[in-house]
């Protein structure tokens, strides 16, 4: 048997673009790197740097949908970077590739090392992110791409948020999707570098707990926190995404900041 | 003109138990106080401790609508502790006065201090709070009792929590009500000493933001964060309360923690 790296090529937004992704390792891009994108509601000429990009999925969203955005993809595992970057060159993606950069990078990075790597200081009008996560409750994962991109290390919300507040411009907009268990060390990593703090849940279904949050925040807001309306995704007794989700999830819609 | 200190007898739980209350004057217990005695679900003889009880409405709410419970009422406030004993005393609270004890102590003191001021360590099966609030961007009240009861201080959850967590039993469970925007803030107070945090948004209206959210936590606990599904007020269209609302608000139903 010869040793061959098994991969997708995915279509997001209904085939409006496509991700090359590895397959049956690493991290897969889905509804999550949607509804990430959705919150960016800007339709003027702007920047966005996707923190921990991946294979893109986020970030070239974003692009497709806003046809004035500018987007920078940072990663830091150079064979998700390269993903990344055959992702853009994908002849499907042909009407945004000029518009997409992708960035190897920690984005952990601080200062003068920050900066030499791309995550230039207030150069961004947006930055989105999807960190990675894992539980101690889980099993390890035994598949090391994988483990990389699902690394929940202490500490990680306050060092990816400290690089978004660096490189964004004051007045500017932080974007996350997260698990609800995070939504403390989210908002203590925002602290008095972001304010008005928007948090949306997003149910399953009526009745049920929450499996991810929304967030946006705005550089140098003094506003306060508000929790908003939660999302439900399936709509009562069917699998069926309801409608609002639906669009977001498909690029047909933005998210608002109220 | 005599100063006449002007009061109100509330009837609460439709008429089940009253509460005698400063008008005009002091924090007026209502809605808040009826939902976060909701959340001890607990048929057993239990003890439960109200931090902060004002004049009472939230800890009498839990001894009503379970009949095996003892509650020990804590109010800093030599006033407020006076309307609460008046409530316990009231002939038509006579079914649970043996069960009801009002001591005027300061639920933020430390070690002996807290010990001699009744706050016993592992001496409650439940700890209820409604901790006082208010906002930098709130006009300043001119009365010095509802100044008292909605002062917001610096570290009030951490310490309010930390005297929870010494005075319950392994297990047991605190519960409270605050607003959205002191989820952060409550989080990490639980910290080490509480886990399994149940987080429930209530929003007046569908679409709406949260206004408050309730939480309960259990003492040692490992287990992680759970963001339920949101509690709506009022129903479409109309002003009436929804009817899982109602029945919380009118001692004929707990709120069950998952």
């Amino acid at each position: 048997m010869t040793a061959a790296v098994a991969e997708t090529i995915d279509a997001f937004h209904r085939g409006l673009f496509y991700v090359v992704q590895p397959k049956g390792r690493g991290h897969r891009s889905g509804m999550d790197a949607m509804l990430l994108s959705a919150l960016v509601d800007d339709d003027r000429p702007i920047r966005v740097a996707d923190l921990g990009a991946g294979a893109g999925a986020a970030g070239l969203a974003v692009a497709s949908r806003l046809p004035a955005a500018e987007v920078v993809l940072f990663e830091r595992s150079q064979e998700m970077a390269g993903y990344a970057r055959r992702s853009v060159l994908l002849p499907e993606n042909d009407r945004m590739a000029a518009r997409v950069t992708v960035v190897e990078a920690d984005v952990t990075l601080k200062a003068r090392l920050r900066k030499d790597a791309g995550l230039v200081d207030e150069s961004f009008h947006h930055v989105i992110m999807n960190p990675p996560f894992n539980d101690a409750g889980d099993r390890r994962t035994p598949d090391a791409l994988k483990a990389e991109a699902h690394a929940m290390t202490e500490g990680l919300f306050e060092s990816w948020v400290r690089t978004a507040g660096a490189i964004m411009i004051p007045g500017g907009q932080l974007s996350l999707i997260a698990r609800p268990e995070s939504i403390a060390e989210i908002i203590d990593a925002c602290g008095r570098r972001f304010g008005g703090i928007e948090v949306t849940a997003i149910h399953p279904r009526d009745g049920e707990n929450a499996v991810r949050v929304l967030v946006t925040a705005v550089k140098g807001s003094r506003a306060r926190l508000s929790l908003r309306a939660p999302l439900v995704m399936h709509e009562e007794g069917t699998h069926k995404f309801s409608s609002l989700v639906d669009d977001l999830n498909n690029g047909r819609a933005a998210y608002a900041r109220r």
